[in-house]
């Protein structure tokens, strides 16, 4: 039988072999204990959705055009009512205690340290006012639809409370397709790490009219557009939508009102085979318009991730498993060094491209790369 | 010299390694037997069909709208006049006590747990009159014609005696490209197994007039439109043709009466480098209207699988292969909870998509995935 | 350092495991000496066109379409003036004594019991004297164009004398990229293998005009459309090009009288890098028209290959590589063992495709076959 | 711990194992320390751009024509103004002492014997005076814009005194992608090996506006179209720009007087990610005309390839790994060698498809050549 693998503790240093952003992700897999580690790193069913995001990326390629002046150059952007120092945001990523016993806290210190937008989840393994009182200014939270309605409102009126900016409803994990890899790993979460934000919340029983049990499960928490609908004319902050990957879709929350999408399938967590958000993030775009905001994750992993995600239609994106790396192997010195490092990398494409502006990223043309053999 | 190693007896309880239908595949390696396996397992000639069977479907991904109400959601449907509980039939699988001593009772008998149809085969292990006494209400005789035309007309009628509810003529095996997986492993069949429905027959010598030995054994049991004309006149069941892969001939049985057709290359065991069922299938659904019954076999691994065929032209689909993996490692109880898994996959599908009836799946857009590179 | 690994002696009877006509391939790496192998085996180059060769046919699937009377099928065609009983040759191979003893004449029996034409090489290392002794009716001639044009006219006058019915020019081989592999394999022709056509003959120094050494070495025998108008209108027999790749010369040498022409590229072993000899035959066919004689080479390692060249345009194919693996396993019988098993292949495909003669499968449409992943 | 390897002393003779000029690739890693290897061999980032460089080449089949008398065929070309006797030019290559002792003089020597444009670079490890010394008539100088501009000019003025006949302005390295592998290695610069040309000369420090490090540094010697316009106005000497990858970029220099661009991506050593500079050939060469010297590098391992690019629109293509490589194996005779392989490889392709000047290859169809699997 296999002796269970004892991880390193958290450096207190930036280790001297990370030589760019995505390299925090070997080396993670010294700091995270395996199953643990099977339960962040791996996508629903057989990671075939996992490794399309990643695919997805090198598709395209990015042309050097070295002749301008970048002596004014900014990664500055707004992004509806908010200003952003960079295009890149902290994805909501949930029980963080996995991996360091700071956990969300030390990602909001590494998010005020870098000018970075966190986005807190419903199921932090703090609590969102904890989190607020580390973070700097910008936060964003984010929200899954509860069982009961009331317990919803209170999420919503606890973020507004904490001067949370907006409200992000991610829309595609009412039932989950389960990973067969942290099913094989036999991942179980710790007892003492929990949703804190929950605690005195209690799920209602299913009472699903349908016999099928995964339609019944599906019905207690559907984002339904009647109750998205809502939610946003309700909520005193702006609602973003995430988990969108259909351009009608898109436009239909667009109408609804919402401020914004995420295109987005979960880091490849929710239904496996589902195509790489990049890949449909085209459409979508054409699907709202310039001016709508649209963010995306699933598969960034460097700064030219990023210029490709917007060259390609986004306005933003966010950072899930990344950060949960950093976060592993360093605390909030790790996270901040790997944002530090996301963003220089994208600085280079801009200054190569001749972008002088995220703005300007948008209208680069990106080259269709295709491999002829194996 | 390598020992020869002693397959595992069936258990009498789910394995608690399943976490999809699929997984019984990998399971089933300990179960059955190395050279039955690949008697099984293999693909005519250097398995290429088989292969591209499984590619088919990564080559299109589903795209998440998980915005609908889905609390009256069904997997019911009508297929010509029969009502199916769900899209999965168990397809003819030729001697089962191969694999398990209860064979094509056990199967008979998890068919009747789950609602579903089966397709019983010439070549079973066992009767079709005792099938039918295992079974519950909803069986299909498939039928291979036989040399002497007496014979087929003999096994009609003791499938319409025993309550069957459709005959599915095969008609892609006439003569057959042999696996040299089967031939290397030195497969024979064993002589306790034997085809249970022809034991009063002998099958007619050759008597072709061709020079040709190839020309003159597929004389001998070639289904001509003649004779499957004859067939589908004289039959009282409705007839449905299986091995089904040009769009021509789709319309040609839709106008000589066929009450359906099954879309397949026989699992990738009749002639190597056919290509999958799945790539033929929007052309086979464009030739025949949407109204003709047509089914899919040949690849299905898994509900998002099944939800792909529905998407791409398909009423339902017939699950080969991992039914005997299923019959394998845990007989009846096997069969049953596959075909439940298969089932759960499947309505995770349409609850992610939105599509409340599997006739909806029809209209659905499924998107085209091209990996960049290996 | 290796043992040098001593090759097994040839068999007098078919051995067991042979399942199908590309088994010999697999089978000949035991009875052909290392260095002897490299050399047949091994392209130009990097072997990038042997491979392409090879892939040239995987994507293409053959659709069944099994509903046909067979009863009077065949596989025999006309090709200009001539009768064949089935659409193989035995390609032009040099030096067949490098893997049996009984070399060119074993290959010339096996021709004869198969009723297949064998062409017979220039560098046949037994004389086309004693070829034409052993084999049948049906013989053609290949010849390499001499630096001496006086030697060239002999040989077509020998070819005449022993009743060859055809000179196949090969026209692809005036310089040649050289095999890494065989290069790196070390092989050098055995002093005891000589061309025996050749005897007599010595090759003139070289003496071109241009500075450059490749240039002068090819123009000593580059096969000049001059030289070939000469060599049709001289020549008592038909004279078919073989080595032939662009639509615009296959239509130039239909105008210059040729009578047919052989689309190859030599197996892989002229330039590395060449297209597959099958990606390009549709477009000449396409040249010169539907009645001119096409042959085609290059990768055929089925009987379904071969149908896949008759579908795509050809009237017939030549078998090189397998002629001689199946030589070196076991001689004559392994040849006409190897020539059984093609034909019946083939026949296989038509029956399963309803093409009751070669002509039929021309108007056979395959299906373009794309894999999705790796 | 691993031990440190020694590397082989350049031999002072041809190796017999080296069949063609890509061979020297594999052989040098026997004669260049492993971290001094990986900062030669490594790209930018993961690499990925290196590879496509090099599938690129792969993606396209030469179609044999070998019907032409090549009596009279010549490799020799005009470029501009310059008359070269065969299309390869040695690209620049910094700091040659990494490999072996006698550095860009052995090269020199090399390029004067086998006729070939040495192109010097401003980083060389020996002045441009003493290379002056050692080659032939033929030579190019590699410029980097200086921080300072009184620097650069001076470059300039020291390059029109040695006699070269052509500055290369290098415009894609302002700043570069660290290579992932290089930092893994741990390779940094041996004190002894320096650039010779700018030992009097010191970097002034960076004074960037931008709040942005990567901004900053960019500026301190970006290639601005208005510094380029300058430097093309008052350079006594033709000026080619070097590292342009965008058709409208292509347009614009052409506009802006210069006497030709080099389209290159640094041989993968700047941008990972950026595409192939064989793919953005062709629309560089439409945007430009027919007649703008157009050269290529980045790949380029074989006469075949060199082929290839020019049938794709390059009038010439520079050589930059190999030249390393063989200058590693055998100093000056391995260049002189390597050379003369390329160029025999690049007749072989002409006389097989019947070209008998450069000129007429640029008329070549090439075969867009796909591989079906893996």
């Amino acid at each position: 039988m296999e002796q269970p693998q004892t991880p390193l503790t958290p450096l207190s240093y930036i280790p001297s072999e990370i030589a760019c952003a995505q390299d925090y992700e070997a080396l993670a897999h010294q700091f995270i204990e395996p199953k643990r580690l099977a339960y962040i790193e791996g996508g629903s069913g057989h990671d075939r959705t996992l490794q399309l995001n990643r695919d997805a990326f090198q598709k395209w390629g990015i042309i050097p055009r070295p002749f301008a002046d970048m002596a004014h150059a900014t990664t500055a952007l707004t992004l509806g009512s908010h200003a952003l120092e960079h295009p890149f945001l902290l994805a909501p990523v949930a029980y963080q205690k996995l991996v360091h016993p700071n956990a969300e806290l030390a990602t909001a210190q590494a998010a005020a340290a870098t000018d970075t937008t966190m986005v807190s989840s419903t199921l932090s393994s703090v609590t969102m006012e904890d989190i607020a009182e580390h973070s700097g200014a910008m936060r964003w939270f984010q929200l899954y639809l509860q069982p009961d309605e009331q317990n919803t409102t209170e999420l919503v009126i606890r973020a507004v409370k904490s001067d949370y900016q907006a409200i992000v409803v991610t829309v595609d994990a009412a039932v989950q397709s389960p990973s067969i890899r942290v099913l094989r790993a036999g991942f179980v979460m710790p007892n003492e790490i929990t949703a804190a934000n929950l605690e005195s919340q209690f799920q209602k029983p299913h009472e699903g009219v349908s016999k099928s049990r995964i339609f019944s499960d599906y019905m207690v928490s559907a984002p339904t557009f009647a109750r998205l609908e809502k939610l946003i004319r309700e909520c005193p902050l702006p609602v973003i939508i995430k988990g969108v990957l259909s351009p009608q879709d898109a436009a239909a929350l667009h109408d609804l009102g919402a401020a914004g999408i995420v295109v987005s399938n979960h880091g490849g967590r929710t239904l496996d085979g589902t195509p790489a958000s990049l890949d449909l993030l085209p459409a979508i775009r054409d699907a709202v318009g310039d001016r709508f905001p649209v963010l995306l994750d699933s598969g960034i992993r460097s700064g030219s991730d990023a210029f490709k995600a917007i060259a390609l239609g986004a306005d933003a994106v966010l950072i899930g498993r990344l950060q949960v790396y950093a976060l592993s192997v360093a605390g909030a010195l790790g996270v901040a060094h790997m944002l530090k490092l996301l963003r220089e990398e994208f600085e280079l494409c801009m200054a190569m491209t001749g972008c002088q502006s995220v703005t300007a990223i948008r209208s680069t043309t990106l080259h269709s790369v295709m491999r002829a053999s194996c």
